[in-house]
């Protein structure tokens, strides 16, 4: 494994850090989730009022909101530089209000936000440059956000063999991905099978074209789809990401999650979630709570009709996953039992 | 219940018999699955080769081909008599060939069309009516087939409790919309929850429809969302049709069924398939062979694509679910062990 190559270099078109968010000029431009792989698009934005709009409409999505809501800040910063923006700390602070509230749900992104706040209130106060505070702030965030990628693709990568055959659900983004190219990049052979993930087609539309992208042997399937491959010895590991792990080794993702872990322990496959950031705030099942969508995203595909009008509709949009199904979690730090996943984060505050 | 009540009285508009397949004047029309819910159409057929491509382009499906077929030849019945078609015993043979020739792995339907072409080739020997002897078999199947029913439905609804959640998956048609209705008109309040079964939607455009009609308390979910239904204790019973059981309990169905049986058996739901004809000449999981289908299915919904046009895709139609997954086979002879199939149907001859 070639050690000079960048993060960059793996990512597949939308994974790119400047695909997903940058400014160019007066505008900053979101990659369009939406409309991928249909379309590159980029979603354009005039004011930081814009991105808090691009992000609560889904243009982006998973790690798309932090990285677009960290663009927006340094954006705020250059228009307060300029002058164009009055450099005071009510500016600073109603962003930081207004951004977070785009998703009440991503602990990340308002933890990142609150701290890029403090230290741009700070840089106000002592007379210095906002723009290069951001920027220093970014460098930070993009160097650990690199390593970490990496350690935790390196343990995916290391739980593979050559011949096997992957099962993921929705997108697991940079981490899994990174974990396939890595594996590819020793020389082993994969299959990798992405369920498309309805109603979203999360699989369909980003995980699948991204794997295709980056040369590797993937294959689309349905949602009904992945206990019948594992009956056929066509799978032999499963990787997912987590909406949250908590203390005590239970996981939430998108739906679907959940079922594919049943068949893959009915199966005796071995489950193993990313986890970056482990939520040591909440422990056990009911301290994660399912969010519920528009149950019309159930009753049409891209805008398609699949039932009657007047039909009703559910749309849990995650699922929940306990540690007796989870064979280890994937971190930085390494794989990790689910029953360990308190003690080993212990106490330390998840730095950024 | 009221006995008098007939089949038909009971059943939502597409599995009413004569909107399967009915002669009308020089036509057949058939009820056009393809486009329900959305349209009620009828696909017309000025031949027996009409029928035959009909069936063939999936007009109609589950229990629709083998009616369809007994209608054509009825048409053809007709036509013999007036003289328009050459009474013949090729003829005959001709058109059971090639309406047998349509769904190779419907075993009903050519059993159907074996018996039916016997008693015509009878007839003509005989210098009976053509039409006579076609309307005969009709009707006995027609009584059969409503007697099955009902015995298959009171089995069902014996089955469900007030306030039970009721799984299904794909169009378990008339021997599951039936259980449902006895078991609303027995006072027994129901939830029944259906997945859309990707890709072609049979549960959202066919079972939900269907239950709507009948005023049943029916949600629509997509086919990833079973187990956390499961886990939130939201289904107590899960009941599917199957495509084949053969004679030591293993059964076939819709892709989907295995992993919903699966977790069923993970959160302690009895799973209860029914089964008119279990096939007494085959035993176990390898005499089954699964139809995989086109994958471009897979990569559309409706005509929309949900991924790269490039992108590899696999669609195998069917999956196979073993005895030890299921609680019971609700059959015209009551509830029935898997592990008991071949000893209660024995060596007996599945009459028509």
């Amino acid at each position: 494994m070639d050690e000079k190559k960048s993060l960059s270099d793996y990512l597949p078109f939308i994974l790119k850090r400047e695909h997903i968010a940058r400014i160019e000029g007066e505008e900053i431009l979101i990659g369009d989730r939406r409309v991928y792989p249909f379309e590159k698009r980029f979603y354009s934005c005039k004011s930081l009022e814009d991105v808090a709009v691009a992000i609560e409409s889904m243009v982006t999505q998973g790690g798309g909101p932090v990285r677009a809501a960290m663009t927006a800040m340094l954006f705020l910063a250059r228009r307060m530089e300029s002058g164009r923006e009055p450099a005071k700390a009510e500016t600073i602070e109603a962003a930081r209000k207004r951004l977070s509230s785009t998703r009440p749900t991503n602990t990340t992104m308002a933890r990142v936000l609150g701290i890029l706040t403090e230290r741009l209130t700070q840089a106000l106060q002592d007379k210095q440059s906002p723009v290069a505070v951001v920027e220093a702030f970014l460098e930070s965030y993009n160097r650990r956000y690199e390593e970490r990628a990496f350690a935790m693709a390196r343990t995916g990568a290391s739980l593979l063999s050559d011949g096997d055959g992957v099962l993921t659900m929705c997108f697991a983004e940079t981490s899994f991905i990174l974990t396939i190219a890595l594996a590819m990049e020793e020389g082993k052979r994969l299959r990798v099978y992405t369920p498309e993930t309805r109603p979203y087609l999360q699989g369909a539309r980003l995980t699948a074209p991204c794997l295709e992208e980056i040369g590797a042997d993937v294959t689309l399937i349905t949602d009904n789809m992945p206990a019948y491959l594992m009956s056929q010895g066509m799978i032999q590991k499963y990787m997912t990401a987590v909406d949250i792990a908590v203390k005590d080794g239970w996981i939430a993702n998108k739906i679907g999650t959940y079922q594919n872990a049943i068949s893959a322990a009915y199966h005796g496959i071995p489950y193993f979630p990313f986890s970056g950031d482990p939520d040591l705030s909440r422990s056990g099942r009911d301290s994660i709570e399912i969010e519920e969508r528009d149950p019309e995203e159930v009753k049409k595909l891209r805008g398609i009709p699949v039932t009657t009008e007047t039909m009703k509709a559910w749309y849990p949009a995650f699922d929940i996953v306990p540690p007796h199904l989870i064979a280890g979690i994937i971190t930085p730090k390494g794989l990790i039992s689910p029953w360990q996943l308190g003690y080993i984060y212990g106490d330390e505050e998840t730095a950024l």
